[in-house]
């Protein structure tokens, strides 16, 4: 069926139930960053597989609406296929609203899948609509009756995430989570995001690519806690332990009805970023309803002791496979056999050694020359180049494993630096450091360290234009909240046991890209007159490529800083290589 | 009379109103940082003289709220006054709200007088009494009535700020204002704040201290510029200018029947957090009102060419006013002579000596070695220190010239510094230093560069609980907004042109304060393939003290960057000093 094919098929759906517009989202019931097969109907419909997108028909018309990384993309994914590229975030491209107010004019009605969009963001359409005299009806499904062939749900099976990693059992994480209720009046708390749900559940699977998460639901009240979830994927000794654990167990598709009994002494609270607006629809309408950051989101972010000793295994293991990895590089660079995709899968086969590795956590992303500059680069077919022994390649890849998840970005130089890729490089280097370094009162928010990655570039007028850092998850989603270091205001306080990358990067269009991450742990440093502070522990173990490094630009406590690192990097390594290996490694992280 | 007898008459006044409690506030009704004595009322009443605090008297009780800086002085002047003190920011302390739910109990009527509050304080004591069932009355005035022998209002003149000080006309300011409207379809402003109907209608005044402003309104529409004022303030010359600029004059008293007169095509802008809800109120009932920011701040805040050139060369009569004066010290320090007190006199008479001071821009505050840890410390007759040669003394100071506002804090070491005194020292510099050296790019905001001033420091666990950076007028308040640099989220944008404080600081309770204070202005610095970058132009010109420095802190850029600032000191000002002031200054200023 070509987009065209659909696009009509929906105008007959359109027309029938009286509706002037339809909205198709890529979002699944979970709001995912990795969506099921099954729940990519944006992509499916309009042949566009970027990963951020929105189509809306009209009877007339039809358009797309993409960010500016997939500009190139989408306009090749789209052509002939009736639907109209609008490019966000420039300013002659109409917002969705302003789009649909001139296509389908005043007092119209429009139609969207309230299970695929969040609360705040049915709220923020049916509001922005409302100026225009639009009607919005939320719980209209036009896709699957004319998705032939769709693929199905996956019907992967869950495990349980051990003691041994997770560190609480789910029922001192119930009781977790229902303290911070307790904090609001709140009597009861819906788990929609697929991770919330597993790490309170202590609970994985491989439904999702790169998330080890389970398709699933959790509502947990003042005396009940109750998972929703295809039975099938349970098996026998994880639905032991959860009935151990007092947890029960309901069909995923209860979830509504479960939510409707809720009555008026049962204040429920969500997260309305999270929880999609179907779901809120069907809670009692007599239950009282908060809305709020959910709590799981920073229990789960403040990892405890057992999970960062998790993180420091997993470390070790990632380091010895990107070791191996780097080796291989070097010893076959001058082959002309490398290209970016094989780099991808050279990766993977060296964490594959490592019996405690399930997945890559997301797609590699190997950016040789000028493709390093594009900052979500992913190879294909088409666009792979051929690795030369020249020049800068950027190389961020990372891997699950039962007791975490990494991600690591290095960036090496394949012959002789010129002075302007030592001058980037440096400065890369010493933000990077500089993040690494610092000790913080408690109560600093990420928003206040974020240009301390950035104050050696600025000063030499250069800039990126991603955040410095994103929380990870422990052995679940690579990007995980509610933290981050960004420019932009996050209310969040950086907490003990906190993880998250630190990965500054220079960018030179048609060049070259630079970028160095490194993940970092909240510990405490210190408590004096002026308070309690904080510092950050560097969990990755990987040498930093010093060959591009201009020593001048280094401050004696930068140096020493990438010093002891590098002499960290090889006693924590050492021991799980060979000889040849063990030699290699050495004289990467020799001091400087 | 006492006040106990104050309280007595104030009862007497709230059984006849049917009133279970009253608001007594320390604002005008043009919310000044500095209340002309007329609007005293708090410190009339209670007897507290500190500069926050809020009275609330029911039936049976009295209470004053104020913060910590202020505890021991409120304790001490609230003594047998009948009013209890509530220490505002301790975990026990109840709010206003919460002490009045349980004194004066549900379903009661408390009263205040809404000239005195800002509309967004009012509307928040409405909202928040409204859930214990508490009703406010907005335009009660208890005071008055009882307030024998009351200040009367300042009845100063008003002076022209000349073309040649602000750089444009009021034609064009108010050009200016009308521009901002029009990109909120606003067809009305209200300006309240004293500083900004100073700025649009280039006028100065001395009703207050400090602040060289004169008591008006401004009311600036599509066609009409009103400015309310009390018209003996007006000399000839200033009203001809008036006039010529077609700036309508009425009396202050009539401000609430113009805003009476807005009708339904009159949208009017008003900042919520500037004006008073009592003209909130008295805004025509048909009339739109939009609640932003006042569009005279951003414009006010960014300074012109000229008021840069005026701050310039107010910056040199300061700094010509300061050598004087730390030559004046260094040889009277040993002799016994110099208090607390002496130094605020003798710093007012240096000053004075320039034709163009006008005032000092606040209370000088000389705080020798623990009072400089009292971060609001004001030396009195009680307290004031005589000056040893020995240990810091903090030095806080500025002056109002005609062309510009200073404010500037030098610390400096009377003897010889010890190891930690030195280690204080020299990171409180490093940090001055590190936040006047950055290049940022446009679009930051101040509270991403806060931690460069605070970074040195953080690393051996030393913070200051105040903020780096404060906006400051152009003769005009020395602490305006709306911009700042803090840790505390603010989404205003730094703009070239705008100037701020650079003052970080360590206090050590007990022992000694350190603060090094400059003023800088906004520049533009590049504009690279990453986009524009702006970049602090330090304005203050005054040297700063290198004994306590351990130079083996400082960075080779932070050593540089101190020699270069102390050779444009030098130069600034040595053609202005005797030749034996010019050789101390040479002696201060000489390379490290």
């Amino acid at each position: 069926m070509t987009t065209l094919e659909k696009i009509e098929k929906l105008r007959v759906l359109l027309k029938k139930q009286k509706l002037d517009a339809y909205i198709i989202t890529s979002n699944d019931p979970h709001l995912s960053e990795y969506v099921p097969e099954f729940w990519k109907a944006r992509a499916w419909f309009s042949g566009f597989s970027g990963s951020a997108g929105t189509v809306v028909v009209s009877k007339e018309n039809a358009a797309l609406w993409t960010d500016s990384r997939y500009f190139l993309q989408a306009e090749q994914q789209l052509e002939k296929s009736g639907i109209e590229l609008c490019k966000m975030g420039l300013p002659e491209t109409p917002s969705i609203e302003e789009w649909l107010a001139m296509n389908i004019g005043k007092h119209a009605r429009i139609g969207l899948d309230g299970r695929l969009q969040s609360v705040q963001g049915v709220q923020g359409t049916i509001d922005r609509l409302k100026r225009y005299g639009i009607e919005v009806i939320t719980s209209i499904d036009l896709i699957d009756p004319i998705w032939d062939n769709r693929p199905s749900l996956p019907h992967n099976k869950a495990f349980t995430h051990e003691l041994k990693y997770s560190g609480l059992t789910i029922s001192e994480k119930i009781g977790l989570i229902r303290g911070e209720l307790s904090k609001y009046d709140a009597d009861a708390t819906l788990l929609t995001a697929l991770d919330e749900v597993c790490w309170a559940f202590n609970l994985r699977g491989s439904d999702v690519a790169f998330n080890p998460v389970v398709l699933a639901y959790g509502l947990i009240t003042d005396n009940e806690a109750t998972l929703f979830i295809d039975s099938q994927k349970i098996d026998e000794s994880t639905a032991n332990l959860l009935s151990q654990e007092r947890v029960k167990v309901k069909d995923y598709n209860k979830i509504e009805k479960e939510l409707g009994k809720l009555g008026k002494h049962d204040t429920i609270l969500i997260d309305p970023q999270k929880v999609n607006y179907h779901l809120y629809k069907h809670i009692g309408e007599k239950a009282p309803v908060i809305e709020k950051l959910s709590p799981a989101a920073l229990l789960k972010a403040r990892k405890n002791s057992v999970e960062l000793e998790g993180f420091r295994n997993a470390m070790v293991a990632d380091g010895v496979a990107l070791t191996k990895f780097f080796i291989w590089l070097e010893q076959n660079v001058d082959s002309a056999t490398i290209t970016e995709l094989t780099i991808a899968e050279k990766l993977r086969e060296f964490r594959s050694l490592n019996s405690n590795f399930i997945s890559e956590s997301f797609d590699t992303i190997a950016g040789y020359a000028d493709h390093g500059a594009i900052v979500h680069y992913s190879a294909t077919q088409q666009t792979s180049y051929t690795i030369k022994p020249e020049g800068f390649l950027l190389v961020d890849s990372g891997g699950q494993y039962y007791s975490g998840t990494t991600d690591i970005t290095r960036t090496v130089h394949l012959s002789t630096p010129s002075a302007e890729e030592m001058q980037d490089y440096t400065l890369v280097l010493k933000g990077m450091i500089q993040l690494s370094m610092i000790n913080f009162p408690v109560g600093t928010r990420g928003t206040q360290l974020d240009v301390l990655a950035r104050m050696a570039m600025w000063n030499k007028n250069i800039n990126y234009g991603h955040g410095t850092g994103h929380g990870v998850g422990c052995f679940l989603n690579v990007h995980e909240g509610p933290q981050s270091i960004r420019p932009n205001e996050n209310p969040i306080l950086l907490e003990v046991g906190m993880v998250q990358s630190n990965e500054p990067g220079i960018y030179r269009a048609g060049k070259y890209g630079i970028r160095i991450e490194n993940l970092i742990a909240c510990q405490p440093a210190a408590e004096t007159a002026f308070g309690k502070f904080l510092r950050f522990e560097t969990l990755t173990l990987c040498p930093i490529d010093t060959k591009p490094i201009d020593k001048m630009l280094l401050t004696k406590e930068e140096t020493e800083w990438l010093n002891n690192y590098h002499s960290m990097v090889f006693s924590k390594l050492n021991k799980f290589l060979t000889e040849e290996e063990k030699q290699w490694l050495e004289n990467k992280t020799k001091p400087l």
